[in-house]
């Protein structure tokens, strides 16, 4: 059994809470925010507290506030030698304080109040500062059935850089597209099955042998096209930098 | 009973062979393609060709070859006044030979010869110069299960443009984030759930609203992480547009 304090009440810290709650080998002992409300619904689940000073024992502290906020907190909690770990996968490991023993337990994962999760499709970005920690958070992973992965601060740091490619960046596309389709009067929900597709093809293809399009084929005329009807476009930079690369990819010549 | 002849034997042709094949209330009457090799494995289910004197009636007439070939095999066509189609996003409903009623009968979706697909999941855009044959193509579509949606010829080229996003430019997304993961020795596999996720968000929430990340909170200091990261990459410039466009469509101040 491994018990556990959560710091926070954000997204993340709510759907960690709901899967280590469920979870059989895990103890929530638990639960601070700085302000109770948004915890005070919980508090028949588990010991709920907005006061640092009345922290509980437990084998990890999870700190999963703000990015900003990270590193003032861990150094007002009033204890050492204990594992304190953040969620993040931007802000470095030792942006902790010191005075604790020091990990990152990051969640591949877009999470938001709107939206279930299933840990299951959550891989871990595990990262200790000391290797004999490495082992509680790989089997607090594995008690939400999570896959985890143990990464240096630089691969976590790429890692988040590129699900910002394929969250943050992807999603912009679909909203171009969104704008697109109904400028001209047509429903965005016709492209929503080739959307799920092209997240589908690629579990088992590479990107680079999914490609497809005018823009692989050096389709000259249909890239005209497209060009000519995002005339006057705030879309038409983002077609042309993102035609070149794909061609640079595959070895096509530039536009 | 609506019978069919379809002409050519890539992607789309291929697929649509075996949905029409499957389907209770479509006859195959025929397959055309200008090398009978690739079509030679199916001449026990239907009767191929590859001589256009040959041509048997039928209802529809599906050209589904290249998109610069399809002009030219429509006025090479030995009759006058039946349905002919194309299958393509991109090409004039005009560009067929005009001896023909014309129609387009455009798969939004992705075909590669890898992977299976289930016509439930390839929305049609319908078009017709003459409104009464829109009725032959929409029970096409009904017999493979697929929706079907009527467009005009500017409708179906903005579809296909915002498929270019959402297929093409999105997989290019992939492709960066798998090199970038490649470059610090981690697996692009720990990103495929996010990327499933991202594509599943945007089925009930529009792209606006599933937006997060650092571009929307205007969190300069990801930002700067991230480009130091991206400094003498092509990938630099791509970064800096969406994170840009991102920020525009959220209303925040530029970069
Ligand atoms: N959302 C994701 O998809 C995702 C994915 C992977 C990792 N992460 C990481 O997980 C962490 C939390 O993200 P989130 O999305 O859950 O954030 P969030 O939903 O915005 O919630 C932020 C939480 O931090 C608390 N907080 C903010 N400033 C604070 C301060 N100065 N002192 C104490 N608490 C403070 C907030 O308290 P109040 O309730 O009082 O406002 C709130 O509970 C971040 O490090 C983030 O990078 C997020
Ligand atoms: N692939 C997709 O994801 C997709 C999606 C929606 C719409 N479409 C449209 O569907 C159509 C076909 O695309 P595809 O991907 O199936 O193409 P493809 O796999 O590249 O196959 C092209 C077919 O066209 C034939 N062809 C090429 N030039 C020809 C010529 N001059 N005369 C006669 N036949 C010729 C080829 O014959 P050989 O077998 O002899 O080479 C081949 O059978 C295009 O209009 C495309 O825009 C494609």
């Amino acid at each position: 059994m491994i018990s556990v304090v959560i710091l926070g009440a954000g997204n993340v810290a709510t759907h960690l809470f709901h899967a280590f709650y469920k979870a059989e080998n895990v103890f929530v002992n638990q639960w601070f925010n700085r302000n109770l409300k948004s915890i005070d619904f919980y508090k028949n689940m588990v010991n709920v507290t907005s006061d640092l000073s009345s922290l509980k024992p437990a084998d990890v502290y999870i700190i999963a506030v703000s990015d900003d906020a990270i590193s003032k907190l861990s150094s007002q909690l009033p204890f050492e030698n204990q594992l304190v770990v953040h969620t993040s996968g931007s802000v470095g490991l030792y942006d902790l304080d010191k005075k604790n023993r020091r990990g990152v337990f990051y969640p591949l994962q877009t999470f938001s109040k709107e939206t279930s999760i299933n840990f299951k499709n959550v891989p871990i970005c595990i990262e200790t500062a000391d290797k004999k920690d490495f082992k509680s958070l790989k089997l607090l992973a594995e008690a939400i059935e999570s896959a985890s992965f143990k990464v240096n601060s630089d691969q976590r740091s790429s890692l988040h850089l590129a699900a910002v490619f394929v969250n943050n960046f992807t999603n912009q596309l679909y909203r171009i597209a969104h704008e697109i389709t109904e400028s001209t009067g047509t429903e965005f929900d016709i492209l929503k099955p080739l959307i799920l597709e092209t997240a589908n093809k690629i579990q088992n293809l590479s990107p680079y042998s999914a490609q497809t399009g005018p823009a692989k084929r050096n389709d000259k005329k249909t890239i005209k096209k497209h060009l000519k009807k995002l005339e006057n476009s705030p879309h038409k930079a983002i077609y042309e930098i993102l035609t070149a690369s794909i061609q640079k990819t595959h070895g096509r010549k530039k536009l």
